[in-house]
């Protein structure tokens, strides 16, 4: 299977990407991965590591540009048309790659993945699926900040792509969904959430209602939808604060030589809690919805996170996500009771 | 000073509420307290403690009816006339009490205020303003959740109160204010960010632009502002983050006996740190706008909680927080180009 990787995405790049990819072909060894980048950087970046054994399925795709972070998404699409981003997704596009792997630009990711790939049939927007910890498990998180004004119809779409997708990539029972609101009953939060409620009653899913962010942890359902802009909120924010706590939980430590001997006996405790809270883990958010295989790593990747987002596309390829998302959303499109309203 | 008490609101009423009251009075010579509730189950609740001192200071003013979680917060302020928030807030209005504490229903308390005490002049719309741990410090987030859907107008009103308050409650510098965005360049965000940028750079503010959440606990502004809806969709998140943490933490440390051995010497930092995050410590967050004192209490406040909510309605009227407000406010007034666009 071949993947693209975007090779100068991410504050990491190309070093990131490039070592990433190296363990990716260690440890997969399906996987063949096509670097996109600038190619003297890139050949050089290769040159520190060891690729004898793993030349037959690595090669260099030269693309000139690479989306800055003060680009605009959609500017970026039609401006730098050589940019690693928009080279990498071309490969899906003729389809030399399965599936595409950046930890750049987001929003330039979005856009040229929905504009060059389109989005799947009956799929009318795209949205970013998180993993995010929770008790006992992870739960998805759609939409983490693809789409900021979707409409209820769309919210439908993105819940339908995240129960498949949860359940293909992590098994267990039918997934249930919540929506993302700031109260349990359905008569909670704005005119827009009050209809998206209405609407996932109706849909294809298991829905179990309203969910609030306090209790969102103990992980009641597998997936929580929202438009883009409150997923992407909820997301830094909860990466503030875990980061946040962690440091005061080191200055309070650092205030006296008992604490410090005390944090050294419970260190594994405080490193399992810093991994399972980790981004790396979960490196890998696919972008669901578009007509491939589109994998968004962290901006701040390390090797490992990217290896981790590679090894998300093989199990999305694997899975054949896109040809379970376009079976599941048919009953929508069948049922007239499903069919996006004129009024909406 | 008169602070009338709604002691049927909340998790732990009347329990909390009256312990709490008795902890203010003792600790506040200045403050009286107006218990409102069931005359006879306050009067059976404060027959627990030793009121002996404190009586002079203490009244309670008997409602027969309690808003419930089930009820619409304006449906109670029409149906449930004779609730222990709706006539708290009637002692406000007729100026027997200087300011309200309520752990009662949010929806209840807004709605109730809003209709009874009015908007101060200048403000069209009340905001509940949260103080909220970072680093070096608390920052206030507004709008809390008062409002789900305001304009960029409210807005900006809710930026002019939030800096009055911080300036006036916490003191220090003029405060800086920051819109709770998805990326801090001016075009990020919906529509409604893009407008809120625009009119929080023309107001007479201190605005620093637009904040994310994952840099938000570093402190680099002193009020955060957005609407209701994201505000409620923050706490919320982060109030869930912290106790899994703290539960993951605690699930780690089990483990070994070695761990659980270093967890004691720590225990101090955990404490520190727990007591920090705990919206105990800032237990009032105060409605502002409305023309009369206003503190919501945590729904599960303690009365340690309920004591310090009453110790925020007494800072706010020391500190003529309305009057401030509605000082704060001129130039927007009087200013055209900060007058509300007849487009808006």
């Amino acid at each position: 299977m071949k993947i693209a990787l975007d090779a100068m995405g991410g504050d990491h790049s190309p070093q990131s990407p490039v070592a990433g990819a190296v363990e990716a072909l260690r440890d997969f060894p399906d996987v063949e991965i096509l670097l996109v980048g600038d190619q003297t950087r890139l050949q050089s970046e290769l040159s520190r590591h060891d690729t004898r054994a793993l030349q037959a399925r690595l090669q260099i795709r030269h693309a000139s540009q690479v989306v800055d972070m003060a680009d605009s998404g959609l500017d970026s699409v039609r401006r730098k048309k050589d940019s690693s981003i928009s080279r990498a997704i071309d490969l899906v596009k003729s389809g030399e790659a399965e599936a595409v792997v950046s930890a750049g630009h987001t929003g330039a990711l979005v856009a040229a993945a929905t504009i060059k790939l389109r989005t799947l049939p009956g799929i009318d927007r795209a949205a970013l699926g998180v993993l995010i910890p929770a008790d006992g498990g992870v739960f998805l998180l759609i939409d983490g900040g693809a789409n900021l004004d979707p409409s209820p119809e769309h919210i439908v779409g993105f819940a339908v792509m995240g129960s498949v997708y949860y359940q293909a990539i992590l098994g267990g029972n039918r997934a249930r969904v919540g929506l993302l609101n700031i109260g349990t009953e359905p008569t909670k939060g704005t005119e827009f959430a009050k209809q998206c409620f209405a609407r996932l009653q109706e849909a294809p899913i298991l829905f179990s209602g309203n969910i609030e962010g306090h209790g969102i942890f103990k992980k009641p359902v597998e997936v929580v939808v929202c438009d883009g802009f409150t997923g992407n909120i909820f997301l830094k924010s909860i990466e503030g604060l875990a980061k946040a706590m962690v440091g005061w939980i080191k200055d309070e430590v650092q205030k006296s030589p008992v604490r410090i001997a005390g944090a050294l006996l419970c260190k594994g405790a405080f490193q399992a809690v810093k991994s399972r809270t980790s981004t790396e883990e979960y490196g890998g958010t696919p972008l669901l919805g578009v007509n491939g295989i589109c994998i968004k790593a962290h901006g701040n990747s390390s090797p490992v996170a990217i290896r981790n987002a590679i090894r998300a596309a093989r199990s999305a390829v694997k899975n054949s996500i896109n040809s379970r998302i376009v079976e599941a959303m048919q009953p929508l499109h069948e049922n007239p009771l499903h069919r996006e309203s004129p009024a909406a």
